[in-house]
């Protein structure tokens, strides 16, 4: 179709159309040259889980595996975006280009989530060295673990050196940042009674790095001191990793160099021991099995019938048959 | 084996070896009779999902559909266990048997979770009219969604009629639980500037009931005016439910008759509505296809190897194959 019978350039509607198939070899090309538009349409298959994201991520799997993969979490309210925000601006200065992942697993509009840590991430939004996306997991089928990993592997295969990964530390989100990134920061503020909550919830295990950002507060020795006795009384093997903390006051950059360098240490302790391969192959063991549930998941839903599934829960919520023998009908059917 | 030589008890290592069979038929018998050991050992079924829990269901199945069931759920801090002791000690007042759901989705720890509520709700801890479980759902496999509808499934069976299940309001929890409940208790506290961030994750979508707990506090009537607008704001159909507002001390008891008289509403608009029957049926589907991914999954991870899903991740890690096309072989192998 063309635009009208006396030019030859294509349709405006044939431009936009969202139904207009991406040719994914030009696509990729173009976001490894620097092209944040097609970088945003690849990053679109993956929230869409679009059918053409197959060939995308065939053809991009020989250019994965350089990026640096950082995750940030912690509770609402720590700043857990300024540090990001801040830590961008400190390697985007050491001439790295980075790509920030702003995942929001309490929402679950996509696109616009976090718009609030959007705006204070504005200060990169005329750097084509940065790219930021936000995403949103709430509700999705199969959650962060699907969608995540392969927005990170785009990124990857575009070419940027640094990804950072956030997302607020609530739940399994947590957990799943953990599992991505190469080094995990797990931020807290002072005098939000969160350090022991966060001992609770077991955020040892977790974290690589601690950040007591907002350290310019009265109770800021209060909260290192409750990580540093947290950490003293954790069960450290021999050559194993022992968390660092970390105070800053991201807002103003106050300790940005300290955290750098611990996040570099850290590097270099993962690359020197078998950590950094045995984290990836992991990465990549999930990635693999939620690709392959997700797959047999739409097998179960998308049977012979919706109607068959909505048949047995019927003849379940009446009692006369018992969940476990619909499953098996289901899957077997 | 028996106790000694002279008399003809059981062994004490067999009444309590866990390696025990435990007989489905008398367990079920017993717990239905008002045993409480008998229902805790169905439900750590349940939690360790036993492989007798296939039989547990199956027999319990007709005797399942008749407990109602209230979802409580809010941010930290707003007094939802408090709420729920109140509500359980004024129906238990009406006679009726109470099970307590607890379930916390940011614990790793089964049984031990939610430690601090367990102590709140000590005031039922000798009334064998109330069962009380606390559930971690952190890190387990299909978490929420696969134990917490069986867990509802055996308090159901054994004859409570009415089922709270309270967990803290953050990310995919209180879809899960709005999902399972007849009807859905969002608790906010005045000043915690929670009711907008309320709105924000889209909570107006899962909420029955709104309570205002602790609304002897100065900024009561603000919490109660912002919802209220929230409410006014909504999109609502002819004869659909429009969400309460109930303000509550529920430490003091003060407000719980206005809540019970509520949730008496929403359920009377529920059952004289095709929305009762519609969400049961929901709810079975979602339990269904829970234990049916489940199912797959185990088969995707229990394949002729690990070792095989192994070896897939270490190519993908590698940048020699990518994630779709290993999930292919995961799942066709």
């Amino acid at each position: 179709m063309h635009c009208c019978s006396r030019c030859q350039r294509p349709a405006v509607t044939e431009l936009h159309s969202p139904r207009r198939r991406a040719d994914p070899e030009s696509l990729i090309a173009s976001a490894r040259a620097g092209d944040a538009r097609a970088l945003g349409r690849l990053i679109s298959l993956v929230e869409n889980r679009s059918p053409e994201l197959r060939p995308v991520m065939k053809a991009i799997a020989p250019y994965t595996g350089t990026a640096r993969v950082i995750g940030i979490t912690g509770a609402p309210g720590v700043g857990k975006s300024t540090v990001t925000s801040a830590l961008a601006a400190a390697y985007r200065a050491a001439g790295m280009r980075i790509g920030v992942l702003a995942v929001d697993p309490t929402s679950p509009f996509s696109g616009g989530a976090l718009l609030g840590d959007r705006v204070r991430m504005q200060d990169h939004a005329t750097d084509d060295g940065v790219f930021i996306r936000s995403m949103a997991s709430r509700g999705h089928l199969g959650g962060l673990s699907l969608a995540t990993p392969q927005a990170l592997r785009v990124l990857d295969a575009a070419g940027f050196g640094l990804i950072i990964i956030e997302t607020v530390g609530v739940g399994q989100a947590e957990l799943e940042i953990a599992s991505l990134a190469d080094s995990t920061l797990v931020v807290v503020a002072p005098g939000m009674g969160d350090s022991v909550q966060a001992a609770k919830a077991g955020i040892l295990e977790i974290a690589d790095i601690f950040v007591v950002n907002k350290s310019d507060r009265p109770a800021a020795h209060e909260a290192v001191r409750d990580l540093r006795m947290m950490v003293a009384m954790g069960n450290w093997g021999e050559g194993s990793w022992r968390p660092p903390i970390v105070s800053t006051v991201a807002v103003a950059g106050t300790g940005m160099d300290d955290l750098t360098e611990k996040i570099g240490a850290h590097w270099s302790w993962l690359a020197s021991s078998a950590e950094l391969a045995s984290r990836r192959r992991a990465r990549a063991r999930e990635e693999v099995t939620a690709i392959a549930v997700a797959a047999l998941r739409e097998r179960v839903g998308g049977l012979p019938g919706d109607s068959r599934l909505d048949e047995l829960a019927g003849r379940v919520a009446a009692g006369q048959l018992d969940p476990y023998s619909a499953a098996d009908e289901l899957v077997s059917g």
